[in-house]
């Protein structure tokens, strides 16, 4: 038997063949990590010779600019000692001076440098930041998460032994949204806030009278805001692509001193490889004091715990070249040689495409209004399918060579599957349209 | 007045000047951090047109060898993608097998790739083996150090909500150091025990029957060792520089299966600069399960712990080009062609003298003795002054263009200073000779 042969007799695998397949795995997709569900699609796909159109995947689907690249081998080049020497915990100075310029430029505040802390990606600034938000004051060790949400900041709050509350941004918008995160903070368990916007994965974007309304709670209730911007600017629909000229992104930072900035090289400049990220602090927040803080930091100031008592320990700073890549696409961003927006637009197109297919068989959009208009297109969506669970739409499409994340695992209380676009392409198009059109006639006959 | 009449004016400093000034600056020389003390010797040197002898840094003090940096390059052109593409959790299947390679040639232990997780330097590493050993048992939250010790990996453990103990190595050595840890073992709150050998700062080196009495404990009382092999094969009273032939360097890996070893690249590579290291998680603990571990890292299985529960929430991996510059000086120095202990010999050389020096100038080493043999030289060693405090001779020695760690913050319960040797050359050698006769002259007339 040829393997084309294997192939036709073997695809959509059937229900039966699936089922046992997790049961062999021990896979339950209920509860299916993003880990997981990649090693069951990889075993899938060799083991039915089928490309799997893999929308579980939220890595950069493009090559970053040369900019960083050919600035790690610049530096190697010309100093010697980059290697055998530290960097210093609090950053390399001409990234931390980027990165103030960077936020002028594309954001519209002025903070400075000593407030911009490099970190190993922005995952190692998210569970800094978690760390402290939770230990600030005795009694308010739960991070409260604007959902759905990326679902590794979850573990990383357990991780630190905090605990987690949750909002879903499906129920709550504007200014029920306040009223809801009001009534959290008065019961004073808040130590901080975490969210995204755009949002992974429903690309829910927060309107200004929104982070208005949330930096006035922040500064009322002493609470801290993470703004976790791994998406930055990425909302197509407003045009943030021109430096020092306005629309600037929006920002918590317009309405709070309580703030963080996380901003992640990984999908704005497809920068992932290198680990490297900024945390902003607040300079007010950067003095501030919280007497909880030295049973973990050995001091009480919060700038001070992030750099001698977070980055010290965890990692004692970031990779030297990574810092100067980072600084390199900041600066060439700044002065507008590189227009990083634009290179990501192609999420852009891809969603558009990609989400309309998926509508055309009768799929639809979870998360589809953005507070009255329509959704804004790019790196991720959510689709459902009336009447299925996520678990068993991920059944389905994975018998059909399809995968993507249950949205139950991303904090959502709604039923349906996140989408990545970054890895499809156009050639990509025809097979998601033709699977899909078997799945839903499948699906119609039962 | 000019430059060099203040020189001679000022220097060495007056004991009433440096008292205003640890005062203006509001540090405690009792319980100075290392920072503290970078920043109080760079500000006197400032003051004082000074060029200090800086023992303080425990810094590598000469170049990385070109390996490294040429991969970095090498692999930064050849691969479009690394610099976008996320690395894998447990890190580059070429650092893991040379990982395990290097480990054969050197330490003459077998283990699989698999057990082999690079980190975000060994600070990273030393960070996640405490958290899982401490996090095992309910109960077992302790972390006992074998002192002195390496100050951060204490702050680690305050960041990890851990408690801490500690045996001064100085007051326990052979059958009295494993009966002394026995009687820690036995009150069953100790989860994981910490220890370098090479030791920073004594010197003193492990001996093969300690260590395997600590190996049999480690088993029979289930505690997990850690062995912080930042100096390693550095003990150049024996010749561990031909790869594949004894004798081998030491390691509790061959007296328990309950160990994590954490290989930095910073000291023996002298590659601090890009923040990379490994741990190797014994084959057997990789496997082992504790319930108590779910609640922290979402599984009760150490080596998912470390990795997913690990090395994700925290740095989601280790930039890409470090791990290829790693694997390529471990497959180097595997096949004989990378002589790193021979590179990294010359700090016996500079300690050999320096030690001499201080001695001749009526100081004594406070770890002098390494179980009847006299302690080799390395990295760092240490000196005391006989009648004075650590505070008080780091006080005399900043007045005379000097500085060095007190042992006190080092865990140790003795009085003196951690000299390292990293930084200093022949040429300094004559200028610390002079300070040094000074301010023993000085001594001698109060």
């Amino acid at each position: 038997m040829n393997k084309s042969t294997i192939k036709k007799v073997n695809f959509p695998i059937s229900s039966k063949c699936l089922d046992e397949i997790l049961i062999r795995y021990e896979i339950d997709l209920d509860t299916i990590s993003i880990r997981e569900l990649n090693r069951l699609v990889d075993k899938l796909s060799v083991e039915y010779s089928i490309k799997f159109l893999r929308f579980e995947f939220g890595v950069p689907g493009i090559n970053s600019s040369p900019i960083g690249p050919s600035e790690e081998i610049k530096v190697i080049k010309n100093n010697i000692k980059i290697s055998s020497t530290y960097p210093p915990f609090d950053g390399l100075q001409r990234l931390k001076k980027a990165t103030s310029d960077f936020l002028e430029k594309y954001i519209n505040i002025q903070v400075p440098s000593s407030s911009c802390i490099p970190t190993v990606g922005a995952m190692h600034g998210g569970f800094i930041c978690q760390a402290i938000c939770g230990r600030r004051i005795l009694g308010a060790k739960t991070i409260l998460y604007l959902d759905p949400g990326f679902p590794v900041n979850k573990l990383q709050a357990k991780f630190l032994g905090l605990e987690v509350e949750s909002i879903d941004l499906y129920d709550y918008r504007g200014i029920a949204l306040i009223n809801k995160m009001e009534s959290c903070f008065i019961e004073k368990n808040i130590g901080g806030v975490i969210w995204s916007s755009p949002n992974n994965p429903s690309w829910v974007c927060l309107k200004e009278a929104e982070l208005e309304g949330i930096g006035k709670l922040l500064t009322k209730y002493d609470v801290i805001g993470i703004e976790d911007s791994a998406y930055l600017g990425m909302d197509y629909r407003t045009d943030y692509s021109e430096p020092g000229k306005p629309p600037y992104i929006p920002t918590i930072a317009n309405y709070t001193k309580n703030y963080f900035i996380i901003i992640s090289s990984s999908k704005i400049f497809s920068y992932a490889g290198q680990r490297i990220a900024v945390t902003i602090i607040s300079p007010d927040l950067m003095n501030k004091r919280y007497e909880n803080l030295k049973k973990y930091f050995d001091t009480d100031k919060v700038g001070h715990a992030f750099i001698h008592g977070g980055i010290y320990p965890t990692t004692a700073g970031v990779a030297q070249t990574a810092q100067h890549a980072l600084a390199a696409l900041f600066e060439a961003a700044s002065i507008g040689e590189y227009n990083f927006l634009d290179d990501v637009k192609i999420y852009r197109d891809r969603a558009k495409e990609v989400k309309s297919i998926f509508k055309n068989n009768d799929f639809k959009l979870v998360y589809d209004q953005d507070m009255g208009d329509p959704i804004s297109d790019g790196f991720y969506f959510t689709i459902t399918k009336t009447g299925y669970k996520s678990s068993e739409i991920l059944f389905h499409m994975l018998r059909h060579g399809m995968a993507g994340i249950p949205l139950n695992t991303t904090g959502s209380n709604r039923e349906g599957i996140r989408i990545c676009v970054s890895n499809v392409s156009v050639k990509d198009y025809g097979i998601l349209s033709d699977r899909l059109n078997i799945l839903n006639s499948y699906l119609n006959q039962l």
